[in-house]
């Protein structure tokens, strides 16, 4: 049996790709490569377990045009869904980026799935469906949901049309809420965005905001252990819905990031702010994240936030420099 | 100005525009009339406040071309955004229905206010989207929102996209939760069901499910008193979500309202049950809901579920026989 992973091409995709390998699964990779890049998966390429499709999700066609070899076989029996737009900002001022690569695709891989009787999901959420409850924290029981992006928005649609699929047909369905996460192959975020503006230009460092918007970050090895822990403790058991993060956690803001990135540079870049606590329309200045439930399934995060940001960052700077 | 409402040919929208036109604003309705009938915009065709659209706004396309001479005057001011499917089972079947007429009408309505600079948005939202919470009390804070049917999921997803167009352009936009809601001109629901059973055989009276599913009921008098008491407390003030529904109310059961429907015809049908609790994979079984909030900002309904019941009853009588 294989297992299918959307978006396999992407940041999270590649590490989860790489795991499963490693564990002598059996992995179809499917990707359009829009935002993923064939780099992240060219060490698989010559795997004999892993096979990559060039596909765009979002459209259904295509979808089952591409699979049909493998459906015919029946030898896909979960999918880890994880394509989706990553550029939270792009799909702001164009509402149909969201729309399409992150609730269409996961649209069609539903209905492709309840079409050829594959009952195991696992969705990569996002801590975006909260919006902006200011200082509260953010546990699972955690209303109403008021994403302030588009993304967030797809996000919370995909899990909504998610939970309706586990009443009609699938076994496993799990929604794993993502925090920051950051690490290598990095395609986004942060980290990267900011070591890039310092390999243009070294003096001088722009930041999005006035610094002082704070978030929980996790690293992407953490992420992927929780994921495994939580289908090894609830797979086939119907729908199943957790936040992911750094436990105890205030998170770190962007200013400390900025500093830390210059610093790892043995720089004296003039770091500048704009004006405000959002990036951007839809970014969430803080939120507070509560793994409380995951931490009562069994499962916690080694690393805190901070200590999360400098393994990346010492990660990165190798990737990029 | 005018205010537009979508969906307008349907039970609701029906409704809302006679109050409208009541209150001598001018109204444009747009429907498809799938599921709404002409019927029941009927009286309002000849009043020179009124003008109705045949339009899918699923389809964009055909929305900007049928709204455009309004949309060039710019005498559209507000939106009334009701056009939805309306038979959950339907959806259930084909995930399609809702994603179309459900939460594409959303998408597509809020793309082109966008581009015409419309600012107020009214939406019906549904207590579907908060799914199976068993006896737990539902409050606009309850999470996880967990819709087992695909209009609750479809509903949620327009909830999303409503929420992040309220952070990048609305500058109202009122989320309200229907309960079930009843009246007249009915066109789909329990009691217009059986009555239609009764019609046909009224020996006999076929129950889905075992008759425990209990629910709360608002008559559609009352749901429009809110919605305008709260439009008229909160508009121009951004993102607004309330439930809306009878107070302190346990709901009624199905076994209630068949006995009640059969009453009043005076029958002596035999009322068959089916079995379980559900009357269709998606139904919910039992919900309590909260409409503390809205009582709070000072609106609260003058009948409970069970007179809101007799009242409907008596009127869809009529309007069957």
């Amino acid at each position: 049996m294989s297992i299918l992973v959307t978006g396999g091409a992407g940041f999270v995709g590649a590490n989860i790709i790489k795991y499963f390998l490693n564990l002598g699964k059996k992995v179809i990779c499917i990707d359009n490569l829009s935002r993923g890049h064939k780099n992240n998966i060219f060490n698989f390429l010559a795997h004999s377990n892993f096979q990559f499709i060039n596909c765009d999700i979002s459209e259904l066609e295509q979808l089952n045009l591409k699979l049909a070899p493998f459906t015919n076989k029946k030898i896909i029996n979960e999918v880890w869904h994880l394509a989706a737009n990553s550029d939270i900002p792009s799909g702001v001022k164009n509402v149909d980026i969201d729309f399409k690569d992150t609730f269409l695709t996961t649209y069609n891989i539903i209905k492709w799935m309840k079409s050829n009787d594959v009952f195991h999901l696992f969705f990569a959420s996002s801590s975006a469906v909260y919006g902006d409850h200011g200082k509260n924290i953010l546990s699972e029981k955690t209303g109403p949901l008021l994403p302030l992006s588009n993304y967030g928005a797809m996000k919370l649609a995909s899990e909504a049309i998610i939970t309706a699929a586990s009443e009609s047909f699938l076994k496993t369905a799990m929604i794993f809420r993502f925090p920051n996460v950051v690490g290598i192959p990095a395609t986004h975020g942060v980290i990267f965005d900011f070591f890039n503006k310092l390999k243009k230009n070294p003096d001088i460092l722009n930041v999005l905001g006035d610094g002082t918007q704070k978030k929980s970050y996790l690293h992407v090895d953490e992420l992927i252990d929780a994921m495994l822990y939580i289908k090894n403790k609830l797979f086939n058991k119907g729908l199943v819905l957790y936040n992911i993060g750094p436990n105890n956690d205030n998170g770190v803001t962007v200013k400390t990031i900025a500093e830390e990135v210059v610093k790892s540079l043995v720089l004296n870049s003039n770091i500048v702010y704009g004006q405000g606590n959002k990036g951007w329309i839809g970014d969430v200045p803080e939120f507070n994240y509560s793994t409380e439930k995951l931490k009562k399934l069994g499962w916690e995060p080694k690393l805190n936030s901070h200590k999360t940001i400098l393994k990346a960052i010492s990660q990165i700077k190798i990737e990029i420099f």
